[in-house]
């Protein structure tokens, strides 16, 4: 018992450090040196400061609801309309991908049944019947029919009449530029229980700007798209595609209320792209008139936003702290030994071996190579 | 040849390893087993046990679809209506965020025209024609005509009637509280191939509960909006927002049998959040009456619901159990040569120096130190 | 001040290394060179070659855009009718989540009001007044009432008259299986600048196909289908689920052109799957009618997409290169002293303590104890 209580006093009291051999050596000691302070300079540098290499991290977990705000004015064929938010938002509910209506083709009061669309036949055999349609808008019915005057053309059965591709330009909601959107942005970093909302604080009638109001969470449609570099003028008229960032990077060591998103609008692709430019799809109104189910087909030209949220919250954590000084432990017993204790010349000499400066080193390589090999 | 191989053999058959300096003294010793025992703790305990540092891990890739249950009966002005399914929830198709209507304004029967709005004038100068009017309903005319008796006001243009804001409490869909919702959720982590699904095994009657059903995948509303924290008859009212997290944390070390999901419910904002409270939309249904376009705008108040998957699955993998132990290559090595083999006392001698205990160590200092700076 | 820079200069040029002891023996040298060999293996061909240590990495941030093309024809109860897009796709606005309709129960023009459904009753008070009726499409009203007959059954009141439960079979838009998929999923590494798109270059009339056409942005639905495992024969009746995964995985050390996507499709669920099969859900079209509210329900049979789009790009960055060369510093210091210089002999001699090879060794043991234990 005694014994092994020694055992373990004595272990229980060891240090063990690896001898060095002190090579006093100008271009080897100036390397040497400077990897060190390399790899210093990117340890508290890289690591610690920029990286924030004591702290944990998490990722956000978001929601985002949106509102839209303004009406539009058309008189087309001098048909006056309003078209508010219920009108132009697709989808109502407020979710963070929408498209806002800039421009429509609107075919009202279609009805299935046979009709006729260009294009020009001889006779019934030139109309295939059951064949859809090229553009998707029928199946034929085989037979070729009068069509203005003396041209004949190919008879479709579908939803009549067919839809014109004439596209309106100017378009038709141009004051869809004046439209405002208030994004409701709410997060939270599970791990540390924080969360925020971009709209703790601001005046109800401000617009967001990058530089003067950058913390505003109303943004004014047209701002969006000059943002995004594109015109307004022209996405309007066939549509396009803006993606709005909300980057959350957070220093929780701060006070929560520093933790502020930053916006980051970019166009993925509108008139200019090399893609089929701009941006559309269809949808209808349906209803009954006279007994029969007709509909009102919308061929809607907009602006397609799509809310992206991303963001990391650090804070100071003792684990990634002590992981990151952990190759230190070794570094502050041979300091303490070599520097601060009273023997510190005895294990200094133990610890290291040097070759001495360059003058002394050539007497070694003569007398001293036996004596090297030797020991 | 035969001297190559003479040095590749040597080179082979060699081992080096750090000569080291062994110190005998007690708060230097205790000081260095104490952190070696913390490092030695942290890499087990944490690196290991905890992080699960010899499994490599893959992220989820999920998708979710819901379907709602239940219906609402509502007396407003002495007309009957029940609501179901297909009236209450937007969007229809069962997707992984929607709402569910607790309450509404409804105005029926709206078409374009002219008509007024609360709001006082005196002549038509005080009515801009083609400003828009507050809130957004229509473009003045700019004429001010009587409203109630002799009171009058400027003339819109836009959807007549224009819609009312009185919010009606108690709200008109309180039997939402007992909606259910059924929530599939199927996951799949791609690099291990395992797909799970959160309604394997359950009672079709079943309700989910925390503690009693916590596998159960259909929940009622109310209980959601008390787990959120919320007052289900106050939060009806204007509407709420609610975020079900699905969390699949899984070792894949076990049957992918016991890789279950747990919920986790929170309120992003509601009734006494700082923010605007609550959450609404508007939408029209669009008919034809007397060939007139008209529609029934809804302004909806609701519940958001966004229910959000992440998870993680973990699986022994040989390469990071390599990377964790790897640095044992040389304690190994040691660990053998100093212990395990014959001639142990030999390497021992030649690896450490050892410094006496502290009584013989005076000695050293007294006659040692020319014998330490010689060696 | 002489001293300090003295000290200093002295500082400066110092190299210090460990001394190693070299052990000349079988076994043990195998050992250690192997596990060498391996860590080596491990870094050079899994962290630098295969996993590219040298690369920093991005995620992407990307949008997705949809559009289906095809037209269906059904002649349900000699009801001729055509179905296009805007009658087949939810949501209409194209977005990466949306379901392909392939099968309907139509319920034409719903009131509120009274009717009946099967189950049978014998008097009133088998009917509880207010209770919602099974399957939730209305309240009872109290009243047993006849019904083919002379069966009862309770009346209810809700959206009359009441869906019937019979699914076509085979479904009525079996045409579903010719409709096309146009997908434009544009993408950004933020970090890098780079913004690429799946639609870059490709024919207009091509269809997608693993093999011959992977990078054509067109899939036909039933080859999706057939890529997921499912039958569409049987998917249609029902509805399922499909995962479109699009996956970027770039190396932007190579020209941003060579960054493509890959398409990666496979069922969640559908016909053959252990929970409820198939997918569905009911949506209705409003119309006003003889001034009465009317509606038709549609239960929609479907197919649902989910486009999933993930992906990292890795680019040469000079700081994980360094980390993963960092630890080389002391090795190319060794390398240089103990190899390159002209007094190499010294330093490894002073570096390196070698045991004799295994005969000589058996000497040492005799001998050599008490000259090791002495040094």
């Amino acid at each position: 018992m005694g014994r092994l209580s020694d055992c373990f006093s004595e272990f229980m009291f060891e240090y063990d450090t690896p001898r060095m051999v002190l090579v006093r050596h100008k271009k080897v000691g100036i390397v040497y040196r400077l990897i060190q302070l390399i790899v210093l300079a990117y340890i508290i540098g890289w690591v610690f400061m920029y990286e924030k290499g004591y702290q944990s991290v998490d990722s956000v977990v978001s929601t985002v609801s949106v509102k839209m705000q303004g009406i539009a004015y058309t008189n087309e064929n001098n048909n006056s309309r309003i078209w508010d938010v219920a009108d132009y938002v697709f989808p109502h509910q407020g979710v963070g991908s929408f498209v806002v209506m800039t421009n429509y083709i609107e075919t009202a009061g279609q009805k299935q049944g046979n009709c006729t669309k260009d294009g020009v036949c001889k006779s019934d055999s030139d109309c295939e019947k059951g064949k859809s349609m090229e553009g998707e808008k029928g199946i034929l019915t085989g037979k070729c029919v009068e069509y203005k005057g003396t041209l004949k053309t190919c008879e479709i059965f579908g939803w009549c009449p067919v839809e014109n591709n004439h596209i309106p330009d100017p378009p038709l909601l141009m004051a869809a530029e004046n439209f405002t959107m208030f994004i409701k942005n709410a997060i939270t970093f599970p791990r540390y229980g924080v969360s925020r909302s971009n709209v703790v604080q601001f005046n109800k009638s401000c617009i967001y700007h990058k530089d003067t109001d950058p913390l505003c969470p109303i943004f004014r449609l047209g701002d969006l798209v000059a943002m995004a570099g594109f015109d307004f003028r022209k996405i309007a008229v066939k549509g396009g595609m803006i993606v709005i960032g909300i980057i959350w990077d957070c220093d929780l060591d701060w006070s929560a209320s520093h933790c502020n998103p930053t916006f980051n609008i970019h166009g993925l692709y509108g008139e200019d792209s090399l893609s089929t430019p701009g941006y559309n799809f269809r949808f209808a109104k349906y209803f009954v008139e006279d007994r029969t189910e007709k509909r009102t087909l919308m061929k809607v030209f907009g602006i397609r936003f799509d809310i992206i949220v991303h963001g990391m919250a650090g804070k100071f954590d003792i684990i990634p702290t002590m992981t990151t000084i952990g190759s230190g432990a070794t570094v502050l017993c041979d300091l303490l030994l070599l520097h601060f204790m009273q023997r510190r010349n005895v294990y200094k000499s133990l610890k290291f071996k040097s070759t001495e400066d360059e003058g002394e080193a050539q007497m070694i390589t003569v007398g001293g190579s036996e004596k090297a090999t030797r020991e």
